[in-house]
């Protein structure tokens, strides 16, 4: 056991728990044994899913928790009273040093506000951030802040910067990834102060652990030529929920369009599309910044989003994620 | 001639102008003849155009001009050395009451300098915005600002909301439109300080020129719930572009997808989706703010879209918009 990846999951979070959960560590079991998993929540529940889904007992090890941080509750409110809750309780288990990760599908505020009390920000960083993976034309790329953050100024984004190409390089084995700040311009005077003074620091930046492209706009993201993307939590937050509601928009107004015996006769080619397209695929928006990681499960995907999330944690931990970000911060004179 | 809409057109703006544009009155004059065009640019190169297309003589008049404004070309270099440009003559025919509206598909940080330049900004608004049409479940909304600024403050917010819903009323003849402002949540304390105070003016609002129906998130933009969505420059500019990407990206990956039996199997409602969709349909960005109307086509539009920005010419001038907008106006203390 001391070999594997120990991973702290909060089984109560999210639509569907802790069934979905316990469903998740089925799935990603077949394809990857070397994770144990922590579950904290209620034992009776989680035990009664653990035998549905005959997991063996090398694999796991159950805490019993008291509380469950609902989706409604505000993070400070959360924050407060959860002392006792399946969230908090398994973030403190990597404060003692007992689990590597955290894995929750949980309230996405209140695990920000929960991480950031018990787990130090690693020093030089002054605000962490929400990164998720984005597809584009050549596979996926990291995208962030996604709204940890409404206000940021240069600093914050340089570690922005710092702490993606940390994550493209764990996720991807990649030793260079290509870094550009999300803009309304290509040329180098567009933008506001904060992205104009970001620019200048990247560009000349001695640094090799990532290449700067510049910047890059909107209708840019997917093209593929970018590995992260550099943004306030403000601006990411709306990009994010605009590509999904015209993704969406796009999709339902096609499959209205396709009668059924067009979508039998490219059935094949229109699945695959689909499986690249697949949601599930990009769950888990990875919190950076703190000392240990903590991932974010979405709290409405299932089983097998729940079981990519998973793989995420384990390729973080695999990778030393939180090394990486250490060597590949940007400090400037202030 | 008098009770025409006098629309000024600088017809070397854009891409195979002045062929497009040409072309585009002749297919909007197939539909509605109540407008008269001044087309200002190189006369012999109309000329050509005109006999071509065989436009009647009573629809038009052709102002020679010398220069044209390049789409490479700085905003202010074009603004100091444009005054003998197609651009900046057409302009300057509203200033002189010749003209209701000008209409350009030329180089946009150009066509604002010059406008604000040469028209004056209505008493009481601050900031001109520029506002487009978005597609959506049931229809259109209008969103602004798209990139005429990149910050900012409450008062900027208002007038983007009074002027906004003074355009939806224009276009489609609505008397009180759904007004949201676009954040990272739904909940009363999400977002910035300045939608913050914005949100608290607009729900106290007693003007019933709108309703006021609080945040939209990204992902909302298309569900046909709102009519008018208001946001700053830098975010309206990403949310559009971002909007342009995805869409390009999925039609592109589906287009792949299908085989050719299943694109002609479904080929009728395939075509109506895609015509709900076609970018032309929602050429034309409004100019909102100035004592006069301007709007600008998109640079790469053909006839057929320029065609449909004539129309919006038409409907702006028709339902007097400028009023609207006056009468519209938020007032605050400060």
């Amino acid at each position: 056991m001391s070999d594997k990846i120990k991973i702290a999951i909060d089984a109560m979070g999210g639509e569907n728990s802790p069934k979905k959960i316990i469903e998740g560590i089925k799935i990603s079991l077949k394809k990857n044994k070397d994770n144990f998993f922590y579950l904290y929540g209620s034992k009776g529940l989680i035990e009664s899913e653990i035998k549905k889904n005959e997991i063996n007992k090398e694999y796991y090890q159950i805490i019993d928790t008291k509380d469950i941080i609902l989706d409604n509750e505000s993070a400070f409110s959360a924050a407060k009273k959860g002392k006792e809750s399946s969230m908090w309780k398994a973030i403190e288990s990597q404060k003692e040093n007992m689990t590597d990760i955290s894995l929750s599908a949980g309230n996405t505020g209140a695990l920000l506000v929960i991480s950031r009390l018990i787990l130090k920000t690693i020093v030089g960083i002054n605000k962490p951030a929400l990164a998720a993976l984005w597809p584009n034309k050549n596979g996926m790329n990291v995208v962030l802040d996604l709204g940890a953050n409404i206000d940021c100024n240069e600093k914050n984004l340089l570690d922005f910067a710092g702490m993606g190409s940390a994550l493209f390089k764990s996720l991807f084995n990649n030793k260079s990834p290509k870094i550009a700040l999300l803009n309304v311009g290509l040329e180098e005077i567009k933008g506001n102060d904060v992205l104009k003074k970001t620019f200048a620091t990247l560009k000349n930046n001695k640094n090799n652990n990532f290449h700067f492209s510049g910047y890059i706009e909107g209708n840019q993201l997917m093209d593929g030529n970018i590995d992260v993307v550099v943004t306030d939590g403000f601006t990411g937050n709306i990009a994010l929920k605009t590509a999904e509601g015209t993704a969406n928009f796009i999709i339902k107004g096609l499959k209205k369009s396709l009668n059924i015996i067009s979508i039998i006769m490219s059935y094949r080619s229109l699945k695959k599309f689909r499986n690249k397209l697949d949601p599930r695929k990009y769950n888990g928006a990875i919190f950076l910044g703190l000392e240990k990681p903590v991932v974010k499960s979405h709290g409405s995907t299932d089983a097998l989003g729940f079981a990519y999330s998973i793989d995420t944690c384990n390729k973080i931990v695999k990778a030393n994620l939180i090394e990486k970000i250490k060597s590949n911060l940007i400090t400037i004179d202030t």
